[in-house]
């Protein structure tokens, strides 16, 4: 049987490469038709014979400058992966290490999405309505208004493919909804957003972060950097709010539905963030992931080649680009 | 007996006046050394005789621009209210209006407190260790690091003297804690705090919206855009996680613990925000605050002047900077 093959990450981050271990051989447990191999430059101790191992070089660390590191650690962990990304050796790579190094890394290595300038780290929230996708979460600090418009029609050939959202709902992140509001990017935006009539995206305006979780929107664009303290927010009041009431109300850690809500709003049932916009499955996961949250991430990762979503993305891309005026396009 | 007196805006916002009389009757209700006046150009309708009224000319509308309109209106609600603080015929001042405007207004007409170059909106959440401040929250969107330094001191001040806190613990808010995270500014920032041995605060670094509330830090400085996305992020998808908690148990609605630490959580406790940084009173609520956020705004009002807030600030501000070396002050 031909199988799926999806490359791991052990050298560089912040989590112990045997939690890293330990969660993929729980989800080769459920995938039988997936390889895993590891890329690290110690092997893992213990390693069942259904696992493989490519040693690499000197690893990039957390604190290493993107840039420089992929340039000059072509043979770290990290790089290679990428590169068995481009080479078409893995269906995908998930990593835990250095954010600005893997967008660096697979910027130089992989081909891009039509249209598309610059890939933006995608992932989801719960929302009123299911899972919002948001875009970017921490690849590009700062962005044009022409990247945030390439979001928008990334983000929403990725809600019409995976979630087979027809016409998805697409809203700037911004602290008001009025036009003028915000950044002059943010406002040059919203402009161009509005004019783009097209099949691509329902442009719905700004939204703040105290109504977007009840909005009905299903793409969320935002800056890297706004877009990670958005996530990161979320996902820590989220957390708080469920343990401040634990503490005043103990019986309901007794509760299974109590406990399945709030696995709802954990990061661990994210499945980590997809580099979107390069031409490969490349995941970046916490640097501080548990074993749960990278179970979870392995398991996106699958859907995500399973159901060719990087083929498909590229047609509604096509599609999406094609539908918008002539000057919003690059 | 003498009263204090607090002018509250009618003019401009999206709230109905008559939500905010209504606000304002409650607070007067337990405030008995309190006298209240409205400004706005239409007299709200059947106004108890405890009230009083100044009619004031065309009012700032949320859509208009905050330095033009602020030169325009000279005489709208917005601006006669800022005024009645400069003159110290007012002892604070509560707008739910233009929040540009309002600074700008501010920012013109009032002293502001030492080696403060542009006031910051100041609002506090609940965490772990009870509340933290937060600022700046929307008034200035973009800022250099000694902005942000300012803002440290100023809210290390406020935190001493509103909530006791010897030596307030002082956090960045970042997308990482490593210090090459983050914008220019943002890594500036961290390393002029982090020289600054001083009595003005503890600074321990730079914190993810993941980790904050948790980590007992007692003041978080953003510029005013993160900082704008932060609250509405944490108050949004607070509210929201409680009500698909009480989704999937309805009986959850019935238990007074949990009606209390909703409470907690909702913006409608958080007073508003505390124009910080000038010398008055000014206080800024949500465009569309409900009665109860407002009686509570006025409430917290009611403490800042009782308390004698903004005198004991400047005497903490002034001790905090010369604390400070040399360079890290204007």
């Amino acid at each position: 049987m031909l199988k799926w093959r999806i490359g791991i990450d052990l050298g560089g981050g912040d989590v112990d490469p045997q939690t890293i271990v330990k969660a993929t051989c729980e989800a080769a447990a459920t995938l039988a038709e997936d390889e895993f191999v590891f890329f690290g430059n110690i092997a893992p101790k213990n390693l069942p014979s259904t696992l493989s191992f490519v040693k690499t070089k000197e690893p990039i660390l957390p604190s290493d400058h993107p840039l420089f590191s992929v340039k000059k650690k072509p043979d770290s962990s990290l790089v290679t992966g990428i590169r068995g990304v481009k080479e078409k050796k893995l269906d995908a790579f998930l990593s835990c290490g250095n954010t600005g190094a893997l967008i660096v890394s697979a910027s130089l290595e992989l081909e891009r999405l039509p249209h598309i300038l610059r890939p933006a780290l995608l992932t989801n929230f719960p929302s009123s309505s299911g899972r919002m996708v948001v875009l970017d979460v921490g690849g590009n600090l700062i962005t044009k208004a022409e990247q945030l418009i390439q979001f928008a029609v990334l983000g929403a050939s990725y809600a019409r493919v995976r979630f087979g959202i027809a016409l998805p709902r697409v809203a700037l992140l911004n602290i008001g909804t009025e036009s003028i509001k915000g950044t002059g990017e943010l406002r040059l935006a919203w402009q161009k957003m509005m004019e783009a009539k097209g099949e691509a995206f329902s442009f719905v305006g700004n939204v703040e972060g105290r109504d977007v979780f009840t909005s009905g929107v299903d793409v969320l664009v935002t800056n890297g950097f706004a877009g990670n303290i958005f996530l990161k927010t979320a996902e820590g009041v989220s957390s708080f709010a469920f343990q401040y009431a634990e503490d005043r109300m103990p019986s309901l850690r007794e509760r299974p539905e109590w406990n399945e809500l709030k696995g709802v709003f954990n990061y661990e049932s994210s499945q980590g963030a997809l580099l979107s916009g390069v031409d490969g499955i490349v995941i970046k996961c916490h640097g501080n992931s548990s074993e749960k949250a990278l179970f979870e991430a392995i398991l996106g990762a699958h859907e995500l080649y399973k159901n060719r979503i990087i083929d498909k993305m590229k047609e509604t891309l096509i599609a999406g680009f094609s539908a918008l005026s002539e000057k919003e396009r690059l």
